[in-house]
């Protein structure tokens, strides 16, 4: 089965990523109608008037039906509501419906399924697009979001081969590159290059907003805070979902982390320059390598 | 004075700041001579090949004659080489030229002017160009780096009137907002704005490289990570000398943001996730206000 024959996809969350997915899907004429269901009755209106969605549910509406008959359910909330979606649509999943998500954490997500899903486990791809932008909602989606990027799907010893297959067509469809990884691989790593980040720039925000200057510390600062505080304009339900879904790992993270700094700290401290020339140059040759090496995804 | 009677500039230090000055200049006819001074033959040629100065010369050259009959004269090297400049300068120094410099930290060049210049020191005038990019060297300069950005000045005490004005003069024609600020102040808030995010960068950066799975980690990364990092591709020697001058300010900050690490960590440790959430939210909100307030200057 190709993405092609997608002949009803349900989006549950039509925000940046789930409505950019039912977009690049459409406009390539890989999906003939497209479902979409959500807890804002203005986004959803929004998804509609942009040619995004063909039909809206709000969730205090009997959503759930819809699932029955569908080639394809994405789930893009926040991570936080997942388990109650997973068992709302447990018991109406059709026998061909193929489920997939994408959450930026994929043990609790797997668990929820785990717990609520029974049978239809098999049918559900555990998915993580490593894209997106600062903006959120419907009207943040455009169909481009996921060209060139990765999106890592984590199946599970039962997923069944034809589902993952479908799946990964339509994210090749948007113009991703799909890799596997086992789901703690994928936790773990992302705790490092991406939920810590966040932590730490919402941390700073929120610490120097606090200040009795922060008017004139801000109204100062440039486009280094500029770029490296992007991260604080994600949307901040979504990650509070997965600083605390993953937060075991986060944890380690920033506890390895307020030891790297203690190291800078111990630097100054002893004004060791060589030293910390010797830190800068790593790093600064870490990023240019990356950089070089890859193309890099699109995630915020 | 105004920026059109510039009859010779000379610039020590023609990086991405020194060549955008001199670049600005030249274009707008304010300047008609510079002459540049550097440790780099190579990019000494390089800024002459590109029409930024019209004569190079080199530190081990004898450079010093240059600043006799200089109108104006810009140092623009990494903070820690400046005192040195000073002192070869000092005697130099014509009793017309005025001297300025471009360095982002202004108690330490300020106390270095003091004890080095002499009676000359009523001609320096310290300045810091809010205002750069993550590339360095003269091929990086371009003529409208300074453009609607700020430009801090932090004036003595003994500083004449129209040596100040002469500077600010200059930067007004590269197109910034000339603003005054107490040199203390002006290290302070910048300890907190772009001190502290350099150095939260080149710890990150250099901790994830020094892993195993670096290689793994770097290639599932996405853009979140891309601008976060943009900082730690500063130029090493710069950023070192900047963290060892502002040094006791720094490590106020870095103390007052491990402390604000501990505490999402403890907001973890409880999985208190509406604490989180406000935090979040707070510093979302932060960051829009700011850039609602202001379209930002322009630093690295």
């Amino acid at each position: 089965m190709t993405a092609e024959s997608i002949g009803k996809l349900v989006v549950i969350g039509v925000g940046l990523i789930g409505g950019s997915f039912a977009l690049a899907l459409k406009r390539s004429g890989a999906t003939a109608r497209v479902v979409g269901v959500g807890r804002s009755r203005e986004n959803l209106d929004a998804a509609k008037r942009g040619g995004i969605i063909d039909h809206a549910l709000a969730l205090d509406e009997p959503w759930s039906d819809e699932v029955a008959d569908a080639d394809l359910v994405l789930l893009a909330t926040p991570v936080g509501q997942m388990p109650s979606l997973f068992a709302a649509m447990a018991p109406r999943l059709g026998a061909h419906t193929v489920l997939t998500d994408a959450g930026s954490t994929k043990c609790d997500v797997i668990a929820a399924a785990r717990a609520t899903l029974g049978p239809a486990l098999a049918r559900f791809v555990p998915g993580h697009p490593i894209a997106g932008t600062e903006h959120s909602g419907a009207t943040a989606a455009f169909e481009a979001l996921f060209r060139d990027k990765q999106v890592v799907l984590t199946p599970l010893a039962e997923t069944q081969a034809d589902a993952l297959a479908r799946v990964s067509a339509c994210w090749t469809q948007c113009g991703a590159v799909v890799r596997h990884l086992d789901p703690l691989r994928h936790d773990a790593i992302f705790a490092a290059v991406s939920h810590l980040p966040h932590a730490l720039v919402f941390a700073l925000m929120d610490e120097l907003a606090a200040r009795r200057d922060a008017n004139e510390c801000f109204g100062l600062a440039g486009s280094g805070l500029r770029d490296f505080s992007r991260l604080a304009s994600g949307q901040p339900e979504m990650w509070r979902d997965v600083c605390l879904a993953n937060r075991e790992a986060l944890r380690g993270e920033l506890d390895a982390y307020r030891q790297a700094l203690g190291r800078v700290d111990a630097l100054l401290a002893a004004s060791d320059g060589a030293a910390l020339l010797r830190l800068f140059e790593r790093a600064r040759s870490a990023r240019a390598d990356w950089l070089e090496r890859t193309r890099g995804g699109d995630e915020v």
